[in-house]
């Protein structure tokens, strides 16, 4: 029976995204902070789609054409020439209802163009906000999958992992899983799951440590929460819509 | 006072060794299973030195040259041509003492010659039966390091990761880390550190059942186990040697 499972596995970083057979899998774009939460958090209000761009210059261009906001930060701060920045608390329901986000994220789109170019079978987002509906949406499908870190820079963060061992937890018996980063995921979330936020403040994460130099702290707390913005996201056509 | 600790970095695989700035750091070569815990092995056993390299082929050749050992598996048997296998327990004293081996493996051959390439401060190799020995070099020496792992074919493993937890468990406060795959290694090491063995075994880490398949399990315990064969090991001139 078990060689029936699909199989899954997690690339803890996009440098690792080419070891695994990306063709033959759906592929889930994990950026917990802030990418992927708040793409969630701006689908889940309404908004119609979300176009992710992996550069302020593409961001602004698209901006131009089409009907949308532009949103992106560089260092902390909204870059220059776009209107919003990266935090889900920018775009409630009466702000983004009904609007096109043109959205711009480095590590996250970064990975999700490298899942493309490699014909995934699927492309979605994961956050905590949208915990459960990706894991709703990868036992529905039946696919092989990739738990696909945009980690920082390539190098691995904690978040990014935190997530992909919970998704593990919760669906990972539907699956056959031979792969140590899986196992090494699920270890993490399973001790960080108590309250993640103080795990992530006690690790001195890196990522926590320059957005809580920003003063980010609300934000954080946000993205690590689960099923605030329960909503599954689906990339097709070059948008992040609600599947 | 803290930014004039050191750095401590690790690399979770050869695939991100490149994110960290090997120049200006000795790199740890580890490779648990067991590439690293039989060198280590050899060399407190009274070995002359070992030649690591990376192809049987290369093996043989080398053997021919110098009077040597040759020793390498593929596929958990000893390749053809070569004279031993890969287990710590082909290694005593009244064998290797006072000889040199040419030893064959891949994933940690690679990786070192990475660290070569990339001219590191210094190459040392770490494994648990030399865990104490490790430790105490990167404290006498105070400079950066980046804690590299092996992996298997680039995919993260566990026993390696878990070996760089137990560095940074005991030498970690004194350097500056500002890295999150560390502090992957430092909570993964923690939640194993009671018995290294079954937390492999109920992991059902992916080398672990490799190994296990051929009937392995006396060397697997002896390859997590802390200090038995606790030697500097030093990369110089070629060649692996009681530092």
């Amino acid at each position: 029976m078990q060689e029936n499972k699909p199989e899954l596995y997690t690339s803890l970083s996009p440098s690792l995204l080419n070891l695994y057979d990306v063709e033959k899998s759906i592929v889930v774009i994990i950026d917990v902070l802030r990418a992927t939460s708040t793409i969630a958090t701006a689908l889940y209000n309404g908004a119609k789609s979300i176009i992710p761009v992996d550069s302020v210059a593409e961001c602004i261009r698209i901006g131009k054409q089409i009907d949308s906001i532009t949103a992106g930060e560089r260092d902390g701060k909204i870059a220059e020439g776009l209107a919003y920045g990266n935090s889900p608390f920018e775009y409630p329901r009466e702000f983004i209802e009904g609007k096109t986000l043109v959205l711009t994220t480095t590590n996250g789109t970064k990975l999700l163009h490298m899942a493309l170019d490699k014909n995934a079978k699927g492309i979605i987002t994961g956050s905590f906000p949208n915990l459960s509906a990706v894991c709703d949406y990868l036992l529905e499908k039946k696919q092989n999958v990739i738990l696909g870190c945009a980690a920082w820079k390539n190098r691995v963060n904690l978040e990014d992992t935190l997530f992909a061992g919970a998704v593990i937890q919760r669906i990972g018996k539907h699956f056959s899983i031979n792969c140590d980063s899986s196992q090494i995921a699920l270890a993490l979330y399973k001790e960080a799951k108590p309250d993640l936020y103080k795990f992530m403040k006690n690790k001195e994460a890196s990522h926590y440590k320059r957005l809580t130099g920003f003063g980010l702290e609300k934000d954080i707390r946000y993205c690590l929460t689960e099923d605030v913005a329960n909503t599954r996201v689906v990339y097709e056509n070059g948008k992040l819509i609600a599947g």
